[in-house]
């Protein structure tokens, strides 16, 4: 049986969702503290502190949430929030282990459009489940001025990783986006279209029959309530979230400087799989692709084929994989990293990633992918200002929420 | 002025150069023991060690030397031998470091078409001086059946590196070898065609006149004699001089398994620069290319463009860059890891490579790649079985050869 959140939580987020432009970590931090419930009768009070009221602004006079969660479900749409079980909480922990590291004063943080906060909620519209369908999921990106290759070999790699039981995240533009849903489409396959305005709004409206095939297997997903315009900012925000609803992430075409490598620079911060497709050296929609791939320290890897992709997020799927399946041996199904990070955890006060990456001898990056697990298991626990191995006298197993 | 072998040296190496297939590390440890007057001496008369002498076999009885000399004389070619001052001694160090590690038992040494050996001679056919032209070069190669794409590419690159300076070396095969020849001669750069027949004949016939071409500005060179025929094996034992005259090998065009691909592992092997240039995941004549640069162990670099290729042999290039310029100082202009790898060279007994990668803490290419640089600077020889420091009684300088 799932859990749903209440109806206070509900109205409170989806309050948030319209009044607060996503991506601000002041606001995440807000919330987090005091509750959804609390955050949102503060702000509607002009009482938050004023860093955060201050980004609410004028639209704390407003509050249409009532109108939004209607308008939602008259289109078949519902909002997400963390409370509730289908909240994909462990595939976007690794946004709260990044939000974390944000620096508290505002002159030292990250622009919005770059900084890796997580959602508030999320406004998603179709059948299937968020948690299940981005568990096993790959996002391919790229240009929106494609060329015929690039469409080609996106939809190739789409059908391929459908046919194989993956689900395929993407945005909704023209190009490479409408080709990599197009692809998994074909092969019966679900998609998930993250937007960077209403789940209730086709935009590019030539897509709303490709919106429409997609609903029919998959969902459209979004921060923003029903209505919500398309905003340019708002694009460069959302790409983090396609970043982290995934696995790994593919950049299929890229121009130099292009929007799919900030997806792919995103997915890299929060430790997913980077990789890319080459493709001919005298198309200018590669050359972004071949600079992330010459970029050694970025460790992005050359992937031709859907095969190739799944060996890339297969291996952190081993990780990952089925924690459910052998309850009582934790520990034997570790990984090696992540036996040492969880030896690397003291036992009192906790200590961030960054800590327990000198201690373990890896990379913050390999901690931040494997404290997940380990939290799952219920191995460690975050303090509020770091991570320690949870107190023995607390039952192992997986947490009420 | 520049120094040249006696007749007799030339005479004993020519007939060596159709007697012996090269590639054999038992035959050249022979003649470097003995020096290549007795060597031919002794295979002449049957007293070669029995292992030796069955390599060579019934050519033991032939003696065309004299005559292969003045075939080669009549087509404008000659042969160039280690004791010339035109050997490209520093560039083919790195074959006789390689060839130090095959092993003496004949049972747990690599193929002769797979060992890295150095020449015992070279035939060469045009107006330059081999060393000189070798000095800057990258190798280009690819596959015989190219597609429009690598060919173009092959010749734009070879036509950019060509204007900066850099000789062109490659096979003279169809495909991309001839299109890398086209693209830097028609930048009036000279190329070299490294070929696995006789300099004299033009294998394939109908480049004959790219052959004519590459000569005006260029060199055709062969470790076989004047007529010696094109056997298949004789290109797999070629390869490995493409690698070793260049200071990086540039894989544009290759199928799965292809032959540009095991030049491209020698390349690796004798630490020189390996790069591959990207195709459409769809062309099969990229996928050798992808593989390679899929393969992170290899550490091979994706280029795609003149100028990344340069950025790659120019990091070699530092290292051995015009040592005469400042030959009082030494130890100023070495690498950090040249440094490290002085640092870890004994004093009295020599040890080898893979000794000194561990005590200096670097790999074993990193050695192989700073040994000629010190030897140059005279600051450590090899003792017959391993590397020291020169003893300080020793004048430091070129040392006459």
């Amino acid at each position: 049986m799932s859990a749903a959140a209440g109806w206070d939580v509900r109205l409170a987020r989806a309050w948030l969702s319209r009044a607060v432009e996503p991506g601000s970590v002041d606001v995440w931090r807000f919330v987090q503290r005091v509750g959804p419930v609390d955050a949102h009768r503060a702000l509607r009070r002009g009482e938050a502190p004023p860093a955060v009221q201050a980004l609410v602004g004028k639209r704390a006079a407003e509050d249409v949430s009532a109108d939004d969660l209607l308008r939602a479900e008259r289109c078949g749409a519902r909002l997400v929030v963390p409370e509730d079980d289908e909240w994909p909480a462990l595939t976007l922990h690794c946004l709260t282990l990044a939000a974390h590291d944000i620096p508290v004063e505002r002159r030292d943080q990250p622009d919005r459009t770059q900084a890796l906060v997580p959602p508030l909620a999320l406004w998603v519209r179709g059948d299937r489940g968020l948690d299940e369908l981005v568990d096993r999921s790959v996002a391919l990106v790229g240009s929106r001025a494609s060329t015929a290759y690039g469409e080609h070999v996106a939809a190739e790699l789409a059908h391929g990783l459908g046919e194989r039981g993956w689900t395929i995240v993407s945005g909704g533009a023209f190009g490479i986006d409408a080709a990599a849903h197009r692809g998994a489409l074909a092969a019966g396959a679900p998609t998930v279209a993250v937007l960077a305005c209403g789940v209730d709004r086709a935009y590019p409206h030539s897509h709303s029959a490709l919106f429409h095939r997609v609903l029919e297997e998959g969902l459209l997903v979004s921060e923003w309530p029903p209505g919500c315009a398309p905003l340019r900012h708002r694009f460069l925000v959302r790409n983090r979230l396609i970043a982290a609803l995934t696995r790994g992430t593919v950049v299929v075409e890229a121009a130099a400087r292009s929007g799919a490598l900030a997806t792919g620079k995103r997915a890299r911060d929060l430790g997913r799989q980077v990789m890319a497709l080459p493709g001919p050296v005298t198309s200018a929609m590669s050359v972004g692709c071949h600079e992330l791939l010459r970029d050694t320290e970025r460790q992005v890897t050359l992937v031709t084929t859907a095969a190739e992709v799944l060996q890339q997020v297969g291996r952190l799927g081993a990780d990952l994989a089925d924690p459910a399946a052998r309850p009582g041996s934790a520990l034997d199904s570790l990984s090696d990293v992540a036996r040492r990070v969880l030896d690397a955890c003291p036992v009192r006060t906790g200590v961030p990633p960054e800590r327990l990456a000198t201690i373990a001898g890896c990379e913050v990056v390999d901690v931040l992918r494997v404290l997940p697990v380990l939290e799952l298991h219920d191995l460690v626990e975050w303090t509020g200002t770091g991570w320690r191995v949870t107190p023995p006298d607390r039952p192992r197993g997986r947490r009420p929420r």
